[in-house]
């Protein structure tokens, strides 16, 4: 077929140039806002009288079928029509005539395909924001649930100092916090029209552009043309996001994936959610968790790639920055569906509380409590660190635990050691006597549920 | 020297061990925030009387003098002291005796090292907007002076449209406005007081968080200790902000170093900011633009690094997370030094506004105004566009340019041609009458000058 | 379905789970490596009478019929199955019965995979391989035909010295010849077989793991079964290779992309490798260069995803790694099609012999060769390029080319330069006169292009 | 100080233009390849008479004295003479006057930092596969020390079948032996002399390049001058090998990092290779293992930089290309630090053979076994792992584990199985009877042994 730019061209695209240069593979599935903006720029085109109302009318209409016919799945998409504009395009030409040769006016598939992937992005990052929002709540209310489980908090994943299960899981809701901010952020820079710009330098014709931004919901216009048919950032903005979002999510499925250790032993995912080995029949896989660690990789790969791409272009539009869509799509699909998995597979997993309590127990995790114990008792903090060092050399030497250790025993490490010692050698008093503003005590933890119950009403 | 925390061990490190953990080679340059967070801590530790408040003065009046013997090159820092928080801790106790022990009460340098970072953090990110911001006054003050100056606006490096060189300029004003404005919004990520989370869980020690962000200037507070010490999404977020400013500094470096080949021939840059070759003596080459470009590939690589380093890693701190401190020196650094030479590069380039012109004059870069010279006569815009096709394929074939065609022989195709045609063959009544919201015209791109004139007062 | 590991299960996986876990939807193009790989299995088994000779037999028939299936179309793979193997094997039980159940015996998921995805890679390192020879040819016999067509070569995109097109153009032959090397290398690491290795540590049963790797024609046999399931490395490899590669086939498209500017005008791309615009009819885009260059952010993104997945995995196999085929299969697509679109565009592009030479005689390109000129007079090389230096600011300055200095001018500059300096102000003297080894003069080219013919043959 | 290419040049250079654009603050480090290739260049130019003998004998005078004051710290590098090779030349014609003007004849900066940057490489190539030799060696000795510890061998982190610890310590082994293959075979790509092609095209002077390649040890010598100034192939291959390497590096660190918790408690590191904690008294945290796992962000970043540098880069020389030091340089210093801690580490860590025995006997690892067991009986293994997996979920239920079932009880999920059944229920003789060639048994592990003995002697 031929090509609607084709006027000034003798030759052909070779088949292999076509299937080589071809995006409808992939960027068919913009359809819908295409469809949209298109029924905006032809309603414009009408209002300003540009194109006669009558066309205008029979564009709309045209499009409006075809939409149908796409949704209904009768729409056949051909590769040598490049791209998903000029498929829609031709097909609205073939079914209402001369009226669809009007449609392209003062637009160029420079500005079109920004705004279709701005539409496309708006509802994406939307979505997005929703469903961290929701895996926020499923983790909020596991955390409800376990505001008496405690549990071993670990820095260099060795055991530091006992903390509430709630607390150590509300740390994710606070990182999921964080990455809705950013996404909402990222939408300032997205939800603006590039419609209008054209192929790079604006049109003659007296288009009205703030029209075609209040018919499609856009907050503002784009303000200088040459920028906008170069510009890729709000993708880019896109992808970073997304991957600190998704390196919060591996660091999550990392502790599944150790808690589920027979080793550790802290939980049992449930058969839902994990698989076999084909030929290890005892096998009993935390499968989900892991791939979500794995696709990590798949998101920052996306983010190098468009970087990669943009790097060094000049100005305006080049065919180069047709690559950014892939990226992004693969990008919104892995990240809703590691967001969805965790959703569902959160609520099913069967935290051994017993266990999680016995390993705070051991390890001297309440060492850094004799420190402060004895910072109480006026002893300078270094010195106090120095003394509680020694007590556990000599637990770890004579094999003994702080628990067992007789006051005079104490008494000889220092003098300020006095039968009180005893009532915080215990990972329950500890963790409830840090009640400063963020520490683990329940107390602590509460509010901090209180808040997000509100946030996330 | 023996280390602060060795009470629990027998051995002692060694030297490579040393040499292979330690940070204070790079993090020393982060003295200032680190000894302005230690006088807010003990401040606070004295009005909370959980030490005295004559330690309290001393401990202030010790790290001022240090602060002091730094800034005068006095201070030494040691390697086997590890880092600037342990380097500070002991010249302070071997200046003021045990009270300097007490400095360390009821914090980590788990908090402690994430304070100083997003101390330094704020810092940079404030001056990197304000350097971005002397950037875009550059632009927009050349701007200014090329309202009269055209160019071929490009799209695939081919010629697409006659533009204002000031329209062209504006756009990169355009990009930078949204850089600063990432920038700004990183800031309501970074700018929380971690201090009091302590090594993960908070303290059993009556800390007043809240004092000490006042005393630092700190919008908030973190909520979440475990979190809070496990987190460096602001580092990677700054990260991000970067690599798309940098991204866009390359585009510009990109066409400055096109520009000035002998074949576009379009500027000059000043003796000042070229160098000569060693061999060939006639070169003068566009070294700092090139640079600029080159260290993209350095941005974007400090980006990946510390997406990389917190992939998958368990709560809470880990020692691989030391590792975040480089990039984003790195990148500060690089990133300020690229703004800069640009900033004293830009006003000394000479633009050949004669050659611009001309070359805007070639090439059939007015095609798209015959196209819409036809649509406003009625004819369909694709038919219009395939029209103005074999107008330019007569051209090419003839060897003339559109400018040189007679009516006679432009009526052949399409009758809709009458004489005032010619009245847009000419690059600058191409420019003049793309008045569309953005476009090129010279009121429109005033109206943009306005506006950043306004935004950047 | 039931999972063929279900055994130990109560629950079964939800719906999420299978889609979330799944790989047939991109595995399912190993099938043929997959059954290749089985037939192999079921032989040796059979032979080593682990199953009956009769059940080997069946197995081979089964899956032989399985290959012809899917060959044309008519095996529908199903998600539930997970993946190829799954979807294999029980398709085979179906078909032949508990015979088929035996076709597992002495392996797992995890050797298997391994083994389906080398014995892809090693075809399509080899196809890789044979159609970068193709590119190598294609250039060359560009090469050939412009044994007399001098460009201005570039240092910093300035005009540096005249050099042969066809110099030029070897130096990609270069390029590629590297390119192939480096996956030849590769190949030393992927010809491997590694089935045997099981699960994670062999098998109590009596295999014979040579036999396997003599019928499917591995160099060699792994030597450590728990290596043998942890590793990706030829993926990687495989990857890294492809960067290096398709980053110099962006160098290559950049240059077409520069060349074919109307600033630049050395070449055109034939109609058949370009596209229009939707809007600007005289466009015609060098669009099969610029996604090269835009596909290389691709590749790159694949490396860094799967570096990214490896990071930090405890042995041995870990689900994560499943992540690693997509950007396998993408980069291979992708990499082939870049390569070909070349092969098929090269020789349709036209070179604009005159402009080049034009341009090779502007810009003082020359004057490294009155620096040695000079040199040769005796005079040392740092005051040869001083005087040089001079000669061209003082041509700067008036306006003037080298060509058109008197003698007497220029003997003002130097009295060493005599009447014999204007034989050598002409870059075809120049060019001739560059015989070190290596160089661009037409003797030195034709030796490089002799070369590499034999080297192609 | 004037620069010595600055006869064609009015204006000075700026300062801030020298500080963007020096390199000398880090290229410094190649003052001993750089006077090395100069001594050479300088021979050669003598032997060929291009210089005189005496000039020739004068520089390497000249240049020896220099490299002997840069060795004992006698020379002052400056900024203002931008990079190594100035700052040497200018010192010499400081030092012998008129004959130190005669060394850079017939080669530009751009060969020269090739030269330098490939002698370097090739040095640096050398050690780091002598260290990860040396790091073998250090597994291999500790593998042969456990020839008889018997641990858990995991896939997806879940125990899989008992191993030994050994044959686990020889995956390692394997992959440094990969790891050395392909910096070995990298050199064939570095190994080639540039010198000689000067800016781009070779030079009109009679140079003898295979002089010069046999007084510097080069094996070939590059065929393409234009190539060869646009080449940094051999150093994006380096940072790919040194990728992977330290990719697997990270691996196992990551073990080191899971065996030294409490809850595995596999093994104890020294208190030579651990840190403690600043407040808590007892930590005893594995810094160096986690400062391996993070330093691979750095190498990945340091790779892709390089990658992102090259992409779309015009030949020849570009400016850009010297941000490509940076990346090396560290990479190398990484590498090689983290191999040496580890061949330092690994000897002073303790096994705890009997926890790792304990931990192999649980979890029903030995349930393939059980499955080999019914396939030898002839049963399907289909069936035979069904089978098995009944018998497991049988002993989740009633908390029991495999070796305390009874043959009745054994014998109602299959009539096959019978007294012998007992005798492969034990960790080791599933081990001992893992002999398929790369198995987990003795005998096959010492094979191994004996293999690596033989390839590192």
């Amino acid at each position: 077929m031929k090509k609607p730019w084709a006027g000034r061209f003798r030759g052909r695209t070779s088949a292999s140039m076509d299937s080589f240069t071809e995006s409808i593979s992939f960027d068919n599935r913009l359809w819908k806002h295409d469809i949209k903006g298109s029924i905006a720029h032809a309603k414009m085109l009408g209002k300003q009288k540009i194109i006669s109302r009558k066309d205008s009318d029979a564009i709309v209409k045209g499009l409006t079928e075809i939409a149908e016919e796409i949704n209904t799945g009768k729409f056949r998409f051909r590769q040598d029509l490049e791209d998903i504009h000029m498929n829609i395009e031709t097909a609205l030409i073939k079914k209402i005539g001369p009226a669809g040769e009007k449609l392209h006016t003062a637009r160029s598939r420079n500005d079109q395909v920004s705004l279709d992937f701005r539409l496309y992005l708006k509802e994406e990052t939307k979505e997005i924001i929703s469903t961290i929002e929701s895996l926020q709540k499923t983790v909020l209310k596991i955390s409800e649930r376990h505001l008496d489980t405690i549990m071993p908090g670990y820095t260099h994943l060795q055991r530091a100092q006992p903390v509430l299960l709630s607390h150590h899981l509300l740390a994710y809701v606070e990182m999921l916090q964080r990455d809705k901010e950013r996404f909402h952020g990222s939408i300032n820079r997205l939800d603006i029209l590039p419609l209008g710009s054209c192929a790079i330098s604006g049109t003659t014709l007296p288009v009205d552009r703030a029209y075609i931004a209040r018919l499609l919901g856009f907050k503002s216009i784009s303000s200088n043309s040459i920028d906008t048919v170069s510009d890729r950032d709000f993708a880019i903005e896109f992808l970073s996001c997304a991957s600190i979002t998704v390196m919060h999510l591996a660091r999550f499925a990392e502790e599944l994936v150790l808690w589920s250790t027979e080793e550790f032993g802290f939980i049992e995912i449930s058969d839902e959610f994990t698989t076999g080995s084909s030929i290890m029949p005892q096998k009993k896989n935390p499968d989900a968790a892991e791939l979500i660690r794995g696709k990590t990789g798949r998101i920052y790969g996306n983010l190098l790639s468009l970087l990669t791409i943009m790097k060094g272009l000049p100005l305006s539009y080049n065919r180069d920055m047709q690559e950014d869509k892939l990226p992004v799509f693969d990008t919104s699909d892995t990240l809703k569906s590691c967001l969805r998995i965790l959703i569902e597979m959160l609520p099913k997993i069967k935290f051994h509380a017993k266990r999680m309590l016995a390993a705070a127990g051991e390890s001297f995790s309440v060492a850094t409590d004799i420190t402060e114990y004895l910072v109480k008792k006026g002893i300078p903090f270094r010195k106090a660190h120095e003394i509680t060092g020694k007590i556990v050399l000599y637990c770890i030497d004579k094999n003994l635990n702080l628990q067992s250790l007789t006051l005079r025993k104490l008494k000889t490490f220092s003098p300020y050691i006095l039968e009180d010692i005893f009532s915080i050698l215990d990972p329950a008093k500890s963790v409830k006597a840090r009640t400063s503003y963020g520490g683990t005590s329940k107390s602590e933890v509460i509010r901090q549920i209180k808040k997000y119950k509100k946030i996330l009403k």
